[in-house]
């Protein structure tokens, strides 16, 4: 039985009782807004349907009070924090309430001695580290530099894990209004080593002999020869680029340790065809050599011309086949005259193509979906999955069943049916209340 | 309503089915067999109820072919392998079909390049390492060194995360047959340091600075003096050692980062009141050193006098409270006159507890249970947990609602029922069908 929702006129009647309970600008149905809360420049796929409302929480008790008439009156709940999702993870195809975690962006409570802090959903990222630098912690996600990211919380063995269920959960299952993140100690010593290499495959090897040697590195990133392009005809770091295969490595630790690693990535570089080989002198060079990475979809979406998009997505198999399904994705982009850089964490066999096309087109919009889809292919294939953080969202639900079967896809759909029975929570998104 | 199981008849009938189809012996009833997989000598508690039938599965299709069975009859399975836990997590108080791994125990894939090993639920981790060694990869979990272990699989963001709601379910959600573990790197250099504190404060607040420095530490064990005059008594670690609070440091890295690190931690050390440090120069010496934490279980168990038995249980609380739940959880026993002695990963803020008692004695008995409730409450009003590694099982299920609330049981509950309706995987741990 497919999932029942409000009415219009219940809508109107929810709307009525939040502003009364919450204030009148607690719910917006501004037109802007709602568009803003359901159409996404980056994301691979958009749909007609909007939110009908826009809910904009100052405080957990006030999103109990949202959810509680959202479930009288069976209104979808979608949540909406940093808009950056790419598989339409926020889009409203039932339509319903976004909620918009603006409001919600604090840091509640550090807890220096062990290691941890609590934030809101909208803490932002760089904020957050500011915020907290003089206890001498940080968190060390960098959106990018995923290798080695770590987001355990507090070890126990205590029933369930329900916090890894819900992380990941696309806001299908509930509404995260709090989150405790454990942090790292800042780094004695940090630095930067930038490696070109003749082919994609030769950087892979190398990243994958520093992997089996044990060298602590704390990201270790892959672009492409046209990623590297992108970079340098956006013109947005500074300097010129070889347009060749090229490794971002990242170091932290002790002075000593930090020379020792840079040391060890540089022979095992040599030993596979290496070309220049920069390391950061200092942090303002670290910072320059990093650039590049942190420039990379900026670059892409800056060198667009009128009309164009940009199709990011990314795939994860085991490393072993990470230069196998580099080389055939590019070669398959090329032949189908598409303009597509490439973007890898390497370490994780995880990697992003973001592929420029004209999605007034519909020949060239085809040719990227036909492309998309082989790739994704290609890695369940390999035995990989078919995102490795960009999630399921509306974009990738074929592609889930495909990798995991029917019979999974169902204990999923279970499970949210036990936990969301009248499929209220971002309903749509990862799979469909039937198959 | 309850879950309804199989009558004796039918499970006799289920039995003959079974025979018939994987081979006579596939199937024990035989009354030792029941006994030792329905009660342990480990366990903090033990229950009359046995298994009805103990199967012997050779193969992921035998263990279909026996779920299918007992999904037909209605038949509680409860999966067993090493048989160590301490909460009767394995015990049958459903009667029903114990499902003994004995025979899966092979080692089916080694992935070394992608640093990832398959294997079925009975390999012994350290013939698992013994298998894989000439990789140059490991299997880096230590029964013991807990701290920095790291058992995350591929990396994906496809979909509910499964795999982390199956790990710990104890059973009760499903039978896993095979597991992708992820290796490291065996490192250059490991080596052992061993450090005493005239008191747990002083090593903890040690412990603490270490974390803070980002010293980096492969574990973290602290042993009370009454643990190390066990080891003694006991003497199975050819040495006497100082019967004073002592912590254990494992460290691994190249050598001259080791060398580092053993620097660092000596003194860090000296400014919190440390008294011996001796470390490994050798291999040996490594091992003969971290014997004593190795031993410290057996030496408890070895020096008990006839009709003793030992509790042992764990608490984790942030790192922060650790030395006040210790010192007051020390102080309690002392004053109860029981013999208990205290282990822990400092790192993770989880310990363990040992009491020997006389379990004939209802009154010695009454006051350990006291002691170990005590501790349990004590650990949730610090924000901890009720346990950091033993698990639920049927001991702590009145801990785990305490600390988890009723809505978040019935969470469980939910997800529980809608994977296993009929309530047939290890029924009566982690919760019970209904409140």
């Amino acid at each position: 039985m497919s999932p029942q929702y409000a009415t219009k006129r219940e809508m109107e009647k929810a709307i009525d009782e939040l502003r009364a309970a919450l204030g009148e600008e607690a719910i917006s149905t501004d037109d802007e807004d709602l568009h803003r809360h359901g159409y996404s420049e980056w994301s691979s796929i958009n749909i007609d349907q909007l939110p009908v409302a826009v809910a904009y929480p100052k405080s957990t008790e006030e999103v109990s009070q949202l959810a509680k008439v959202c479930h009288k009156f069976k209104i979808p709940m979608i949540p909406y924090s940093g808009g950056s999702s790419l598989e339409a993870n926020f889009s409203a195809p039932f339509g319903g309430m976004s909620i918009d975690f603006t409001f919600m962006d604090q840091v509640l409570a550090l807890h220096a001695d062990d290691m941890d802090v609590v934030v809101q959903p909208s803490v932002p990222w760089m904020s957050l580290n500011d915020q907290i630098k003089d206890s001498g912690l940080f968190f060390p996600v960098d959106p990018g530099p995923s290798w080695n990211k770590c987001c355990s919380l507090w070890k126990s063995s205590a029933g369930y894990n329900l916090t890894n269920l819900f992380v990941g959960s696309e806001g299908t299952l509930g509404i995260v209004t709090e989150i405790t993140l454990k942090l790292a100690v800042i780094p004695q010593e940090t630095s930067v080593a930038v490696v070109t290499f003749p082919t994609i495959r030769d950087a892979a090897a190398a990243a994958s002999k520093v992997l089996r040697a044990g060298v602590p590195v704390a990201a270790m990133e892959i672009m492409d020869d046209v990623q590297m392009g992108v970079i340098n005809k956006a013109g947005s770091t500074h300097r010129k680029w070889k347009e060749v295969p090229t490794m971002f490595f990242k170091f932290s630790g002790t002075k000593a340790g930090v020379r020792e690693n840079i040391q060890l990535v540089r022979d095992i570089s040599k030993t596979h065809k290496s070309g220049d080989f920069e390391f950061a002198k200092s942090a303002e060079e670290g910072k320059q050599l990093w650039s590049a990475r942190k420039e990379s979809l900026w670059s892409m979406m800056a060198i667009r011309r009128e009309g164009d998009e940009v199709w990011s997505t990314d795939v994860a198999v085991p490393i072993s086949r990470l230069p196998d399904i580099i080389e055939i994705s590019k070669k398959e982009m090329d032949d189908l005259g598409l303009f597509a850089s490439i973007l890898g964490h390497i370490g994780d066999g995880n990697f992003h193509e973001s592929i420029m096309y004209n999605s007034k087109d519909p020949k060239e919009r085809a040719a990227v979906e036909k492309c998309v889809h082989d790739m994704v292919e290609r890695a369940l294939e390999m035995e990989g999955t078919c995102t490795g953080e960009h999630g399921i969202g509306l974009g990738k639900k074929a592609s889930l069943q495909k990798e995991l079967g029917f019979d999974t896809i169902n204990v999923m759909r279970s499970i949210k049916g036990a936990l969301d029975p009248h499929w209220l929570m971002n309903p749509g998104k990862i799979m469909d209340a039937k198959a």
